[in-house]
């Protein structure tokens, strides 16, 4: 494919994001702060005492780090359907803390009582079934490094670069270690009728998300979760209890799950129809887009994290995943896909989790450049260019946009959201 | 061995902790609640909006999860130098929450601002270096999932079974995703003088924590962190930089890390003589005993956790770690050692970090039980009984106790810590 580009074309900027240029995080300024705290002196915070545990003793992050949140009040004036994005810009490695999980809830986030949450499942079973929570803590568990995809991130983007940073582009993404039950055990115990080949999960919230899933997929890999991140999933991501689907777009993995019903075909509900399906250029919609295939994205340098005054060595850095399977390789242009290198992959490299990549580079301050990541996967899957994905799908679609992104480091080192007709 | 134990002398209780039946955790009653949120009825969470996405946006837990904490009251009166613990009955996987990770203080928690934060590097380089925050970010990364213990977990119990619960034996432990430069990128800019061999960590705290490392580690895998779990290092954890040391003893991973001076011998600072050596029987201390040997303990059940009212299925679970490496096995057993079955292990299974292992048992009302687990490792180590332990080290030690744990299940099913003189 690289032969078929001309320069000219894939130098042709077709969307670019104006005034772009994003603030280096408060706090985390470069040379600032009170020289007096600083060597030779012995800083204040050395010479007395500091707060010991403390009561509550919930541990909390620095007064510091504030700045890096997730919410963004320009994009969500509506909270209760509504959306918060992880600053992907500013994670490390491969776990994303909690606190910092992007949302995307349709009806708010619910207050569940433990004592008081039931899961049934219904439909075409012999025993139609009722958990408590106990009840699927006591049965076997399985521990699994996942990330969690919303189908519509970057969905912003099918149409041009039209967002500042990664934390928007890129930033429905999220990856936690889940705990807890298969739910094949769960389907075991209640006996499949002859002919159940679908389910349709049901959340608790005052949305009453549905979606239909396939059989085969929960009798793979599908986790019936409680824990997250070595704790209770958070009430964001479906406390006490949500569905995990491995590699599944994310609004299939139902929070605050109440019900599994059991048929023998798709429900087509509200939530699989008017939304979360992909429109094509013809009218019609692919139908069952359930994986969110092979993608990566560079977060460092990124808008959020320019290299403004920063000339010599950068260690280019960024998330590879694909709900297929684990990643095999990720490629780094520095010229917009002219030349690739291969870069390090950290380990440990999991199915379906995020990777982080990272590849060392020489960066002259006058020198612009064309950043760009592209990643492959078990099954073979590679990233495609945002031109060869456009001419098989479009561009109405909002979902399982997976293209090859672009950062344009300008001459100043500041780094703008761009896309390349290649 | 197991042959050369008498039935009487191995089932001769030798500790046990009384009234040692603990309760649930607050909110996880097992069918309370309120009948008019359970099936039939539509729950009131599924019928209003719940609050949206809030501007603070950094998530919290559910206010039905607060009994799971980690700071102890009754055992830690002074809370600057101050110990909490993590509650390992509650804990899912192998990440432990930044929220619930241990803590040992010396001196309180100092409140660094990372402006003024610096690293000095000094002693026998060839040339002294000082990074600020942002230098250490510039450099290549490396992301690791490893667990920390500190050396005094479990030393109370050298003596007899004192403690009444996995937190408070086992507590002392939690695993993380650490992301940093590697030090020894920062020892070749300083340069090494001939006859460096040894470097000193100093915490920028009040108490100044130093401990002696040897520079062998520091070229090996010895992280300088400002990444845990994917946010920056927590406060309590060492805001803005701690040393992370993979597989060594917790109170060197020096926190809020100030400087590391280089030499050719040790220091052996207050931190390493008066405290943080092991005292053996003939009143010498043992020299160097930097690595957590390999170790496990069972989670569930546990006193925390009882089988009270829970008859049939259980399956035990458990960690286990080492610090010279990966956990290749964990055998279990329900009879205090006569008979061992091998657990499995949840992949990933990494080097130096938490490895959870599962088994399934089945368990009868009015059956007492002797559990155990014995974990083994790469380099060939196997946890040794606590006869063993006490045989070659004494009791007068408060470090480094790894030998096999025993909780009682007695025939209510309540768990109770006990020691089995085998």
């Amino acid at each position: 494919m690289r032969s078929e580009r001309g320069l000219a074309s894939r130098r042709g900027v077709i969307g670019a994001v104006a005034g772009a240029a994003a603030a280096l995080p408060a706090g985390i300024a470069r040379a600032a702060g009170n020289p007096q705290n600083q060597p030779p002196h012995l800083p204040e915070w050395g010479r007395s005492l500091g707060p010991g545990v403390i009561e509550e003793t919930y541990g909390t992050r620095s007064r510091h780090e504030t700045a890096v949140r997730r919410y963004v009040p320009w994009l969500t004036p509506d909270r209760v359907s509504s959306v918060s994005f992880t600053p992907l810009a500013e994670m490390h490695g491969i776990i994303t803390p909690s606190g910092l999980h992007f949302e995307r809830h349709h009806g708010g986030v619910p207050d569940i009582d433990p004592a008081d949450y039931r899961l049934m499942i219904h439909g075409m079973v012999e025993r139609p079934l009722i958990f408590t929570l106990e009840d699927l803590k006591r049965m076997p568990q399985v521990s699994r490094i996942h990330f969690i995809e919303c189908p519509a991130n970057g969905g912003m983007e099918w149409r041009g670069a039209q967002m500042s940073g990664v934390q928007f582009t890129h930033g429905m993404l999220s990856c936690s270690e889940w705990t807890g039950v298969p739910l094949k055990l769960l389907l075991a115990q209640a006996g499949l009728r002859p002919g159940a080949s679908w389910l349709l999960a049901e959340g608790g919230d005052a949305s009453h998300m549905t979606r239909s899933v396939p059989l085969a997929k929960a009798l793979d890999d599908a986790i019936i979760a409680y824990g997250q991140n070595g704790e209770a999933v958070r009430p964001q991501q479906g406390y006490p209890v949500r569905l995990v689907l491995p590699g599944y777009e994310g609004n299939m993995w139902v929070k605050w799950l109440r019900r599994i019903e059991l048929g023998d075909r798709p429900w087509f509900s509200r939530w699989e129809t008017r939304t979360y399906t992909d429109l094509m250029p013809d009218g019609l919609s692919r139908q069952f887009t359930f994986v969110n295939e092979v993608n990566s994205v560079i977060t460092y340098p990124c808008p959020e994290k320019p290299l403004q005054g920063r000339p010599g060595f950068v260690e280019i850095s960024g998330l590879a995943w694909s709900g297929a399977g684990r990643i095999t390789r990720v490629d780094v242009s520095v010229d917009g896909g002219d030349n690739w290198r291969t870069a390090e992959l950290q380990d440990p490299v999991l199915p379906k989790a995020l990777t982080r990549f990272r590849i060392p580079w020489e960066w002259r301050e006058g020198q612009s450049a064309f950043l760009q990541s592209r990643a492959m996967d078990e099954t073979g899957r590679v990233q495609p260019s945002i031109t060869a994905l456009r001419a098989a799908r479009g561009t109405e679609s909002i979902y399982h946009k997976n293209s090859i992104h672009t950062w344009l480091v300008e001459r100043d080192g500041t780094v703008v959201n761009v896309q390349i007709d290649a």
